[in-house]
């Protein structure tokens, strides 16, 4: 007996949860990560499955030859946010390998070699950077680049992957392996509350907005905050704030979200007007014009609100991922394959499948969440909700796979 | 020869300064702060005065016999405000060993005791509290209290104080001292523009201001900041920053002043909404009723946008000192003895003259600053100001301690 999608996430459940906060601290290469790595492993060697690791950390579980070609791969990550929630990255994992078992129980013929993955370092929660595991496979991060990752103590990447017993040496890019995947199906929690609208259970990812990190510089002049007049007062906190509102209103108008969730401020002093106050932008938008007039607006606000106080401004794009829009061959077989009532969203979340859909045809399934939260310990999903998006991985397996 | 202002001044200068900020980091019990208190022993023996340190490491170089009575004090402090400036302390030292010599040089004959004074641990940069040196003297800090406070290493004050060779068993109250000292006169650089506004090189301080520090905690909702759409969240950073702008407006309004100036924000990831944004509020007014009111209209308007926003505000007040009125009669003395003419001014900083003001006749002068920066490596007087400083001190010094 191999264990049941309920007792798969019982037995995670408890691997790297915070006891005070009861969110997840799985980092990248870290023990918590080992851990879900070794319940991946035993999960596959339980079904007897083909186990293996690939050059850059990425875990697969095979039925079939994986040097067949032509394979359907399905999976997503275990790794999570700083306090993260249970769902983002795991329910993929453990519905891979729910909708697996069903697949071989119903007796399907299998036509095709299939997988279960478990993508490294997905959140980038570490190393600061996002899908790295992903990134690194389809050559969309050069080894120099990823060599340069350090985590907040200093640790590099490669480092990182050494003490966890991952050789970094290998890491690279890995265009044989991506041209044996004939189709990669990422099952994942919604982050939004698009399914709890429209009253479904489960949808079908259109694309994943383009989206940026900006660092607005708010430059002003340190002085003593019982004894300045305001007047005499360069005050970049009062620019920041300014911004932040600009951020959300601009955001409103557009139809797009906008955030400021990062701040540092130097010196930071509770009797000190601070010197410097940096603010991190996350701006998303449904096209690339939206974005760009949402972006524009805000910086242009902050321009003016810092010229306003002497304050000097700079900004910095940090990083940009172009709108990543699904194949539509394989999205309209999903729909078909699902009986055609799923409705189809777009999302503003970065994902492996984002990453690999430049080189692989690539889907990716939602299962409702009812609060939209993510990337909180609050993230939920009703269980017979899950258990509808296995069912629907099982039905997407078999359409693809037992053709 | 005893070292000049200007060669005392230079022979300062680049003790524990920063080389990249230019900014000084003389924080209590440090290396810096050990070099700092070593030129100071110097400088009482190269004038042949008694030297001496009290149970709280507070540094006395005493003319005439300490166990007299009536004595006449003066001087401030050496430790420095992170990234602070060169004159904030340090100049009401120099300033002190200066008139002294001027006193000297004249021949004058002096009736009281006088010393000069360097009080431990002004600032409060390492340990969070300012006047530990004089609170603890004037038993306005307990020696349980002074022994919780722990640096950001987890170092405590006592182990701090050890591990410069001074001994933390011997620190408390020490009446005996403040009872034999008749007047205590304290120079210090002026922190605001009141006499680069009235035109003068020197002024007497009325009052320091009542001031307070709040801790405001917005208490949100993480979550992804790509797929939350806006009406779903709660962002404590929106209230932040309307509770930023509200504190900027309410002090316009009363002219007083409010300042945010150190933030605090959970998870503080890029893509993160917030779960906590922590800011602290300084604020300082002429009176209580103004700084009531300044504060209350405040808190008003953070809970009234944290409600909109469905977020949870609580208000803690860490910190308040009521006003500083310093003695009329020293004040006016001081005011006559220089000829009438000299601006008398209130101050938002809190001084070590502030806390002894509670024991012992307590006096300030302030010398002009032109732009009014302080805390800060850009905090200036002009020389000329400076030696009219020492002048005007040096008058004091005759005018009380010469009778």
């Amino acid at each position: 007996m191999t264990p049941s999608f309920t007792e798969m996430w019982r037995e995670l459940a408890p691997v790297g949860r915070d006891a005070g906060t009861r969110g997840y601290r799985r980092y990248a290469w870290t023990g918590a990560d080992a851990d879900c790595r070794a319940w991946f492993r035993e999960q596959a060697l339980a079904r007897g499955l083909t186990y293996e690791t690939d050059r850059n950390g990425n875990q697969w579980a095979w039925l079939g030859d994986p040097a067949a070609g032509d394979a359907v791969v399905t999976g997503s990550h275990l790794d999570s946010v700083p306090d993260g929630g249970a769902f983002d990255g795991p329910l993929g994992v453990i519905s891979a390998f729910a909708a697996l078992d069903e697949l071989r129980a119903s007796g399907a013929h299998l036509t095709r070699p299939l997988a279960v993955a478990n993508f490294a370092d997905e959140e980038g929660a570490r190393f600061g950077l996002a899908c790295v595991g992903s990134r690194l496979t389809a050559g969309q991060l050069t080894k120099e680049q990823a060599y340069a990752l350090r985590d907040a103590d200093g640790i590099t990447l490669p480092q990182a992957m050494e003490a966890a017993g991952q050789d970094p040496g290998a890491i690279g890019p890995d265009p044989g392996r991506l041209s044996r995947i004939g189709a990669f199906v990422e099952l994942h929690v919604e982050q939004g509350r698009a399914l709890d609208l429209s009253g479904d259970a489960v949808g079908i990812a259109s694309a994943i907005w383009p989206h940026g990190r900006w660092r607005f510089d708010f430059h002003g002049e340190a002085n003593h905050a019982g004894t300045t007049r305001l007047a005499d007062r360069r005050d970049p906190m009062i620019g920041y704030a300014r911004t932040v509102l600009a951020a959300r209103r601009e955001a409103e108008l557009a139809g797009a979200v906008a955030t400021f969730g990062k701040v540092a401020v130097e010196p930071n002093g509770v009797n000190a007007i601070p010197s410097l106050v940096r603010g991190w932008l996350d701006s998303r938008a449904a096209d690339q014009a939206t974005l760009d007039t949402v972006v524009s607006a805000i910086e242009e606000a902050a321009r003016e609100h810092a010229r306003r106080d002497g304050v000097d401004l700079t900004v910095v794009r940090e990083s940009f991922t172009p709108v990543v829009e699904f194949g539509h061959a394989l999205r309209d077989e999903l729909n078909r394959i699902l009986g055609g009532k799923i409705p189809v969203l777009g999302t503003g979340a970065g994902h492996d499948a984002g990453i690999l859909s430049a080189a692989v045809p690539t889907a990716m399934l939602f299962v409702r969440n009812p609060t939209g939260v993510s990337h909180s310990p609050a993230e939920f999903a009703a269980e017979d909700d899950c258990l509808a998006g296995v069912r629907a991985l099982a039905g997407v397996l078999e359409g693809l796979a037992c053709r």
